[in-house]
């Protein structure tokens, strides 16, 4: 079965004519595919990317990029028996499938859902609040976020050969840059197969996405400024790439993804017959299994009550036993090979560094055994967990075993426990099992600064826990010092990575064309149509009605208090109120002003207007006293349609004034109005 | 007037015993001071910064540090004399120092205020909403901030001594992070009389600020993952740097702010007759000619359309005649000398390369006057506007004169403007002068991903206009690529930028007890005591009263829209509300909703709630219509005592239900609480 993988570039399909670097089957060593880019002009796919992979996707909104992924997501989803089946080539068993399969056009959905309800339907991101910059309201700032105008490079590991890429490539292209792909050599092919299905399929737009198989000589050279390479590897490789001459001289964005010593901590509160404890265990044996062990955010570091240590390699024990070693497919078996018999080699080096301040509990390298394959073939290897013999010692918090390796470390209280847990300089994550709400703050505080994740596991969450080891979209992937210093995902965090944030000084009326929502002080415009009268396709930012004034009597306050029995003293005892030190006299609700307010700007007739379905930032601003009268003023602020209704969300800019000019409440209302006339099925 | 300068390491005063590097006036060329470190443990910098440092800041919550920083600034500005006095040998007039001495300290005084204000009373931040990761809601998850366990080590750039290090050091210090301060050798001798009297005055806890003058061998190699380096210079020194073996193995965060050519665009849509084309001019002379044009936000491209490229250089050239050159301080003089002779050479090289595509038509490099002082010793240089003759050349965009010196170049249409402002391959700043909003929009999309702030100037923001050149503390500053591929400030975002971003995922009560906000699943705590009898000292974030069931009549719908006038149809006319899509038949307005809500949680007696002050993300979730019997459970979600007041704020979860349990609305509730018994004025 061994074929040419090729690349695409330049939006072309790309073989290179030499024999390239031969692929091996994780299972039984034969050869499944060659790997080479010799003769593809690595830097014409950043010029392509840059010139037609930009521009089509600068042609699209967020949600529109949104609404192509979910397609994409779904028709890779439909078709996945391929990748499943190819997939058993690497060594990964269908639960290991499921998590780099599944997992990955999961992310890809998570983006796209995420989009559509975070992201305007619009190519600008605004971040944060207006910063008013003078008294007098003429100049104010507003941050906001763009697309970068370059390439997001990616420069995968071999263990998750479709996630691995889906996960970079989903928050980059919400972003609105282009992907050049460059998967492993162990595992990619892989992903030229799940890349080819999306070529095929015509759902992203062309330039959006190229593959690189084979080496990238050449690449980093091209990048500049707007460009980022997101590597996900060792770190010495990493180092290599942050400090290539063109990324260091050009400011190339890097951002990197490393393998880390995480730790899971057993709580000092757990006993061994509690269900936490089995919880432990189990998520330890899991971690050590799932891809063989293969994952940089298995744990390998078990932190645990020095007499504890045995009670743990007991129950462990048991679990192990269980495990069947052998070929994917294959009935009955649970864990597969390692990706390559270079791989086992680096992993028992790595044990025999481990084997200075630990030795092998579980686990017989030399007696195991192997269903379905020849264990002289297939990169074999059985779990193994060390017991730590000095945890003082450098090795076990350093020396990654990239396999089903862990080692069971005692710890003797809390603050040991996490000066161990610090110890491995920079974790992608870390997780811990207690009860205990305050010993889960005290250790979780203590160690956060050097993880980018942290899971607490008890009897309460066990079962819709995703697990230690499973990075999620919706939340952040990365960690500092030794995991790389990189923060991927995280939902819109990961789309942000990608563009870039800047400051915009100016008036109200130019923050307002160039972030498209209305801001204080800019223009409003009264055409004498009420704007609840006008669809989405009639209505612009800037459409104002005010209405009032209307006298708020004492009758009205009283008669609010009784009808609501919000009697609150401040509106209903003269006395008590004239104490109270920010009122000093009857006040009367904020809810009767937002009440009041609302009959002074709704439009009671039938229209394209269906529902005030929220109010956002609602602030009391001055109290507001009998026979005061007020004025409301409303604003169209942020017109945002919803691709899949008739109908979108209108933001309304709320002012209600007294008598003097001062504003009493400010708020946002949110309404839902029909896209076009023909929507007001009201009428 | 020559002293040693000294370094304040580990506690104490240092200074090295050896001769040093002499540094001389700007002015006359006299020797001011002498700099070395030789001799000092700078590893013994970080280790002090991490052991004394650290936990010294990580025991004030971010309103202490607020309080130490505002005490610093106002302590630091009635001193500010002699730091005016002693900047005249760095040939800063008194404009400059204002821009570098009071904008330094208004800085601090900026982040003391927005911490107050954007930040909790704690030491952790959360960031975002909690994610549900299970349907259950038994596993969720959190993002928070916490503080960095490292050093944020600055090397800083001579223009700015004062600004320079406070802009860098008052982020690092609201998050919990000590500071080492590494001035440049020309003007450190003001950085340290400041941070000598910053020492002095106490306010700023031992360990959290350190000064490094003279050579910091040995500075990067001590630093990790826990660390961060802020470079502010050339680009060729930011490589070195971001390059250096330690900073790449451990993955130390480094952010660089390089100088850039930045642009100022004139729109096309400006006549020489308007009030903006004369805004235009006056702020490319004062970008020239303030610091004598040393600022790396100074404007080196002046993009006008080709029409009026003689009318810009007419315009300027009366208003440059006009600047007087010569010694700080002396009676005329707008412009002072350049920091040294060495700088003057390098200014002079690069005017040298410019003339290869430009030629200069302002300022004569022979034959200039100065007032008070020797042409001939001090470092003194004309403004120098140069006309681009092609504007396709490479050196006008690449090519920086760190001086007093910009090149107006002439620009065919937009898309022209555009491109040429990008050929600067990012910066720090851009401006543009325009009366039209749309031009504004299309210009700043199309050069924002290169830049990291960009201003509009009119004659409406003119006044207000806090100009080309100035970063503010509330605003980033930084750009990419050429710019340095940074960010600072921006308010808390630069606050951020020091501690570590961590997911947590756990059951709502672990989330809540890490991050000090009630998580809506988490323990309920009813006492039997009605919350709002409750001070913050006797308060629990928890606390719960439920209130109700209140049965909604369709008399109570009439009644409201009669009273409030709010009679839209969908609570009116039973006919048009059958046919709006989301309701199908007459509704309770929202607003009666959260009134009748009010009226079950109040309790109307004076006590310590002393006002409600907002509501926040208030969403409508269920129609409620008339017959409904709805419950509402209010829960004190976060707890913020204001340190300036005997009161604080209480963010409370309100969750309105129906009979069915449905949720119909769910929001914040905002009040003001008192903070002890005594507090409760309106007793």
């Amino acid at each position: 079965m061994t074929r040419a993988l090729s690349s695409y570039a330049a939006g072309r399909w790309f073989t290179a004519e030499d024999a390239g670097t031969p692929v091996f089957s994780a299972v039984d060593g034969t050869e499944v595919a060659r790997v080479s880019a010799t003769g593809l002009d690595v830097a014409g796919m950043v010029t392509y990317a840059r010139e037609v992979g930009c521009p089509a996707l600068a042609a699209l909104t967020f949600h529109e990029r949104a609404t192509a992924l979910k397609a994409l997501a779904l028709t890779l989803m439909a078709g996945k028996a391929e990748f499943y089946e190819l997939s058993k080539s690497t060594g990964a068993t269908r639960r290991d499938c499921a998590v780099d399969i599944d997992g990955g056009f999961g992310t890809v959905l998570s983006y796209a859902g995420k989009a559509k309800r975070e992201l305007p339907d619009d190519v600008v991101y605004l971040d944060g609040a207006v910063e008013p910059l003078g008294k007098r309201g003429t100049f104010a700032g507003q941050h906001i976020y763009t697309s970068r105008r370059g390439v997001a490079v990616q420069i995968n590991a071999y263990n998750f050969p479709v996630w691995g890429f889906l996960e970079k490539l989903a928050p980059a292209f919400i972003a609105g840059v282009p992907s050049i792909v460059k998967p492993a050599t162990q595992t990619g092919y892989v992903t030229e197969l799940v890349v080819r299905r999306i070529i095929e399929s015509g759902l992203l737009p062309e330039g959006s996405l190229q593959l690189l198989c084979g080496s990238p000589a050449g690449l980093l050279e091209a990048l500049d400024g707007q460009d980022s390479v997101a590597f996900t590897g060792s770190a010495h490789t990493a180092a290599l790439v942050r400090a290539h001459p063109t990324v260091v001289a050009r400011a190339v964005h890097f951002t990197a993804e490393a393998d880390s010593l995480n730790c899971s901590i057993l709580g000092a509160d757990v006993t061994p017959d509690s269900a936490e404890f089995g919880l432990y265990v189990e998520q330890l044996v899991t971690e050590m299994t799932v891809k063989a062990g293969q994952k940089c955010t298995a744990i390998r570091r078990a932190l645990v009550p020095t007499h504890l240590v045995e009670a743990v390699l007991d129950a462990a024990r048991e679990r192990l036993e269980r495990v069947v070693l052998g070929a994917p497919g294959v009935e009955g078996v649970t864990m597969g090979p390692l990706v390559s018999l270079d791989q086992r080699s680096d992993v028992l080096a790595a044990v025999d560094k481990l084997r200075s301040a630990a030795e092998i509990a579980i686990g017989d390298l030399d007696g195991f055994e192997v269903v379905g394959a020849d264990a002289r073939t297939g990169a074999f290897l059985p779990p193994l967990l060390l017991r730590c013999t000095d945890s003082a010692a450098a090795p076990v918090h350093e020396v990654e075993a990239f396999g089903p390796v862990a080692t069971v470390i005692g710890y003797r209280d809390t603050a040991d426990a996490i000066a161990l847990a610090v110890r491995g300089g920079g974790s992608l994550v870390g997780s811990l099992v207690t009860r205990d709400p305050a010993l889960a703050r005290e250790i979780l505080l203590g160690i956060a600064p050097y993880h980018g994740r942290l899971l607490v596991l008890d009897a309460e969450d066990a079962d819709e826990s995703t697990g230690h080891g499973s990075p999620l979209p919706v939340l952040v992937h990365g960690g500092p010092g030794r995991a790389g210093g990189g923060e991927e995902l995280g939902g819109i965090r990961g789309v942000l990575h990608h563009m870039q944030r800047t400051a915009i000084q100016g008036t109200p009326d130019i923050l307002t064309a160039v972030g498209g929502r209305w801001v204080t002080g800019a223009k409003r415009r009264d055409d004498g149509v009420h704007p609840f009268r006008k669809s989405l396709a009639q209505l612009r930012i800037g459409d104002t009605i005010v209405g009032g004034p209307r006298r708020v009597t004492l009758a009205d306050i009283e008669h609010f208090a009784e009808f609501t029995g919000d009697t609150f003293y401040a509106h209903t005892d003269p006395v008590a109120a004239a104490a109270n030190p920010l009122f000093g006299g009857i006040v009367a609700h904020g809810y009767l002003v937002v009440s009041l307010a609302a009959g002074l700007f709704v439009d009671p007739a039938p229209g394209p207007v269906l529902a005030n379905f929220g109010v956002d930032g609602l602030r009391f601003r001055t109290p507001v006293k009998a026979e005061d009268d007020l004025t409301v003023t409303l604003t169209a602020k942020q017109i945002i349609p919803r691709s899949s209704a008739d109908y979108g969300e209108v933001r309304w800019d709320a002012v209600v004034a007294n008598q003097n000019g001062d504003p009493v409440a400010t708020y946002d209302v949110l309404t839902l109005v029909a896209k076009t006339d023909g929507d007001q099925q009201a009428d």
